[in-house]
């Protein structure tokens, strides 16, 4: 038997299993988890039938250790012969416990009350014990940075132009709020997890026949696996619960994403604003020894177009004809792949962002570029609130002016005749910010420091 | 210039346009409803100048009277000429006032300060004041028909096959359940969309030229037309409560996706539950007089398949580069369609449902046919907890017996003998149930009006 | 080493692998299969390298005993330390050959022309040897299905209404004719994937240093492994065609999951016109034993649900920075799954097809039903092309008054006055579709057979 | 009437109508065109009936006198009333037509008839008439700047990083030939769409009452309008073509939205490798006024966005139930979209490609950056071919030397002990390479005018 369930991993036929499979996710998520899951369910209904003095304790004590020996190779062996995968694991059971015992396991259950609670369990556990701490992890890095570069002033960039500058911790911030504010959705999404006890069309027929109160049992069942019950089912819970904790979970990856595009593009030759650390023998390219690609960040980008259509088939289980139909149960058995590659995410970038290098030089460099263009803006709104009435069209000519003549803004704005009297009326503090653009940085440093410190409190970082 | 923007409808090229048009969502969504919020907000930044002494209120009455006169075309005309189209709306207000208020038209503004704002907003009123009302709407004909029909007994389907039995009220209960549940969620959501009003690349880079505390500045802005600030922007808010937004959308219609393929089931020839009142001149098809189609539950069903794919574009759409590009403009525009199909959904339900007849006879004689095999579930747990050490496969096998035989399940397990013993020992009521599987149904008529009750107060219906 | 990649399939995290896992599949597509095609493809180079006597005829032997003898789990080791898929591929290769050899691995190639053209390599294989073959397989079924049942009437069913008449055979046909022209269009998609031998740009800049013709060099090496080359490549080949076969993959799918739903519905408990054929101990659910679920039709359904939203990832993929990014490299690893979930469809399809039964019993019956109402398209029609002016119209309402009345329509129209002398002018064969609008098939039972016959020929089944 | 049916287009709600409507496209896939296709099948049907004798010639014309005077709102009036789209149009030409003429219309026909085949015959009209003369004239001005640009030097980037080098003209022959290919795709698939005249349930069951070879009369009615017939059908033709047709629309939407990623980053401040002419008063930003932004490659990428994820929609429309249900109606009604974005992608890439201007002096500055370090490539490549035994290795340490020293490649190669004896047996033109790493283009200049000259020829442009 043994022999038979162990295979080569790069026999497998997803990446899931030979490249980004990852231990902790698979404690929650892996098939073998998904039995320990089952089991469970079904120890926690004998459990609630001792406490409703159905059975007595002793019988508790057998189930839970034969739940205790089940493994799922025996469990799919019994699936090959019946053709149905609970009725499988019920068997196997059965098989380990006294005549006494075997009408109590799975009792009044169907099928679908254990794989639904199973399921709200075990995508609750691995979504607060391991796609939320590596999150927690992640912000955590970008906390850090956006605190220590708070102040390094970086040439803001809009349509992939210089627009007006900002501050390096100020773009690290903006992520550190978008993905605080998303970590904090997936803990609530994640309890709303529903699991369910009543029966094969959700009315809860075979439980009256032993309970006055059946939803109290159902109530009594779930709470030994930590779950509350489903408003209402029909032979499953909703999946509505499900699909909002998924789309959460593309939400988070494509702030993520968004992230990593940004750090790959400030990577660029031309750019060259950060660098990733690369090991003393890594290899960038298997023919240009130059290479130093950022093959995380693009990592993260591709796992994400994986995730991001995902969400349809959740959509599309979200229909099962009448009490239920079947048509969910192969699509369902994916999801568990949009946790795993979140987690791989995650991981990655809290690596790789904890090693990127900020070329300051470089930032400088950048920024100092263009002709000082980017006091555009501020020339454009003193000259307004001077009173100038046309002040946008007019630095739009100048700007003109300075490219064609190849000179700076600055220049071009003091030798101008018409804005004479409007420079005159400038104060020292607003010359500075043409002279200077890279002082125009608005609240950037200080934002990025608040945003940063009210994150690390919010989620204790 | 009036003749040139009317267009005879059947020239669009949208079915949003030419056959699903919806008065009360284009008086939010449609680009001349944008246009309004989008002076709306602009307006609002005057008065907020007002209030901070930057200018006097007389300006404020100024740029109200020109927000007034501007029509969308007006707009157009001068984006056609410029390029840019918040440019053009902001040179059709300062066209319309003194050269005295031109300097505080759009003063600090960027002009996704004035879009993501003008969007927020108008989001959130059309899914509080349509898309929320006409879900209410199907919901409060839902919670009827769930009372009504809380006692018709139904028999439950799974995998097409009958399983055991519910009652008509308890299926329309758990639509009842789920589509609360999104109600509420859709409202929160709505509440969770934000404004901005921090500049070019979000760090309010020329608002702190002029405030001490731009951040404050923006709170007085946004507050104006009702919206809170978001956390941190770069030149456009985050893109995530919007996605939310429209993920429970989809979700929403998901479940009346679900209920319209239940309904249209249950009108097959063959099962004729229910059926929909035609009018008297309706025609079912241009060849087959005979035809009472369900069309539209199946129009329900194909306007989601339209939504579910979409919320991918929301998700590219999250992935902005540095401070921004412009890669979401297009294609945000789309999504005034997914809330315009699902008001399309839910009123059309709203009315079909209302209109829906149960036919108690078919629904009677479905239930009644199959041998009494429904009754096989309570005869299995029946026996088990009666001590029958293999009860599931020993009904199995009677289960056979009786399709084999074409004699009713009750008859084969009464004239079994290895069944006797356990059978003695069935109490009155239990043996009822096998006598009478229609009875086996559970808390499903409790649960009905429980859960009907419980929404109808909920929502106030 | 053995012992570390080793893994029980059961902690696998896709069902791709601890569910569906298909050794026909993985011969191509598995991570090692993957391995052996990459290795094809450097030997290729070397053997044209000494085609072109740049190298001698024993460095090739040399080389094509190193890949013979190479692990996946070794190149991994290696990729673990240098951070590089291809360069550890080919440090794998130069350790195992001499320093004389060693200059013509890989030499002048980039990763990607290995990459590319090992998967144009074996996604042409995987389609060729067992997608189609599967498809083929269930295609046959159906054909001999057709034949055998082309003559059995069946109601037609529109909207879920009964219709007019068809046969069953004609039912099945019509996916013999949609699914064939899929098989044939996967055929020519699978041909049209393309190799590439063009360096780190696409423009042959190093094999250039060596070949005059470095174009002809490029249909060398790709000829070795049967391949063509793109007409140009950047980094990588254009993904057109690959998405083009996955697309089809997609579409093929759909037609099974069409053809799976159809099957299911015909099943239901109230229709019944097919089953399956159970094996003695297959267990239908765990709680009500004597459910016989369509399981096998559900699984398709939900596997096509899984990948129908997949093809976005490939759109997505079409773009690449450039002369390239990487953010195609996980996702594109995902694209395997779509054809082993395909080519499980089909032979799960392709089974339970074979195994079904027609109950021509119920067929019948449920033919019969309906007062004869199917002949409403008959009656109105003969009526139009004898001269009624209104035919449609007059059916509609004969066809409300059968209902009303509950009287049979044949019944109805010949007791109607204003219908008499119409009647009167009807030959006797259109009289007796009338009485049996059973024999109102149309060409049905022909074109079944017709159909099958043509694809068994174009197909040779 | 006419009143009722104008309407603002500011009043529209999808950007398709307000925003990015096309005459052009409207010709063909407006309600209006919609219904003129219809009654062209209305009017074929009527011809084919005159060819068979069934009516006389006079008939004919009748009918098209009737035909050519019926607007859509008078259809949509009738619709209003009987609640069935194509039998209002029926309605309103019998109106039209004697009583004599009144049983010839729609004989025979079922609604989907009219509709599948009106859709064949219009989607492939826009697709030759619209789509495909859009993206051949966006052909054409690439294939122009491919060759104008055939020798244009320029650095070749992967993952973002200078690689090795290419030519302008050979990066824009790539979208040459992945754009040929797929318009001669487009033709192909616009021609495989199919028509249908089979009746209710596609088994002809009412032209078999009238003739002996109803295929042959469908092929008689579909000649009037150019198609031919679906090989089967059910109520419905199957889906698939019109599937493939707009997965390949997005496949070339895909690779224009690559070409508008390129161009998009090539614009960037830091690379300005191209730029787009402004027009003299076109404004760039509302706030920034130096600011000259990508938008019409953005607006592209945007549209690709809204475009990709719909193919998932055609893919649920496969699945019809049984002879078909009405699920794919509203749904279908969207396809139109893809192919009006299509265009509109194509008609501004077309005028904004034409107007790009390549920045020479930007171009050759980004080239020789960086050190040298693009010839780290042949180094390494001409190091191994004279023998060292790992050049990769030792070209890669040169190149961390080089950065860490800021020395150019070439030098540090030069003064490299080891390298001597090898260097020394280097060509002279080899040693250029080195020197001059520009030179390093391979045949990038040739195969972009072979390329481009191919098309040019192949398409006739």
């Amino acid at each position: 038997m043994e022999k038979d369930i162990k295979r080569d991993i790069y026999d497998s036929l997803s990446p899931a299993d030979y490249r980004y499979w990852d231990a902790d996710v698979a404690a929650y998520l892996s098939e073998n988890a998904y039995t320990k899951y089952k089991l469970a369910v079904e120890l926690a209904l004998v459990k609630a039938l001792a406490k409703h003095k159905i059975c007595s304790p002793s019988i508790v004590k057998e189930v839970a250790r034969a739940c205790a020996q089940i493994t799922t190779a025996e469990v799919y062996e019994e699936e090959g012969r019946i053709k149905h995968d609970i009725r499988a694991l019920v068997n196997c059971i059965r098989r380990k416990v006294s005549d006494k015992a075997k009408p109590y396991v799975h009792m009044t259950a169907t099928s679908q009350d254990i794989i639904d609670t199973a399921n709200a369990a075990r995508f609750r556990d691995v979504t607060q014990k391991v796609l939320i701490p590596s999150l927690v992890e992640l912000e955590k890095t970008l906390v850090k940075i956006a605190m220590s570069e708070a102040e390094t002033v970086q040439v803001g960039r809009t349509h992939g132009q210089h627009a007006v500058p900002v501050t390096f911790g100020f773009t690290v911030s903006s992520y550190v709020s978008r993905l605080g504010q998303s970590i904090l959705a997936l803990h609530d999404l994640s309890e709303g997890l529903r699991g369910k006890f009543a029966g094969a069309v959700g009315a809860y027929n075979a439980s009256s026949l032993f309970f006055s109160d059946p939803e109290g049992f159902e109530t009594d069942v779930l709470s030994e696996v930590g779950l509350k019950a489903s408003e209402q089912s029909s032979q499953v819970t909703p999946n509505e619960p499900m699909v909002r904790l998924l789309a959460e979970i593309s939400i988070a990856c494509g702030i993520m994403a968004n992230l990593a595009d940004d750090m790959r593009h400030l990577q660029r030759t031309e750019l060259a604003e950060i660098g990733e650390e690369f090991e003393a023998a890594q290899v960038g390219s298997s023919t240009m020894p130059q290479k130093r690609n950022p093959i995380n960040f693009e990592n993260a980008k591709s796992l994400w177009k994986t995730i991001a259509p995902r969400i349809t088939v959740a959509f599309m289980d979200q229909i099962s004809e009448h009490q239920r139909d079947l048509t969910n149960s192969a699509s369902s058995r994916t999801y568990g792949e949009t946790v795993l590659y979140a987690v791989s995410i995650a991981k990655r970038l809290s690596r790789t962002m904890s090693k990127i290098k900020v070329d300051k030089k470089s930032v400088g460099a950048n920024l100092s570029r263009n002709l000082g263009l980017i006091a555009a803006e501020p020339l454009y709104i003193m000259l307004a609130a001077l009173g100038h009435p046309d002040a946008h069209e007019k630095v739009r000519e100048l700007t003109l002016s300075a490219q064609r003549t190849n000179t700076p803004l600055e220049a071009v704005a003091l030798s101008d005749k018409e804005l004479e009297p409007y420079i005159k009326k400038m104060s020292a503090e607003q010359k500075k910010v043409l002279a200077k653009p890279s002082r125009y940085t608005g609240v950037a440093a200080k934002k990025a420091s608040n945003v940063a410190r009210r994150w690390k409190k919010k989620l204790s970082l």
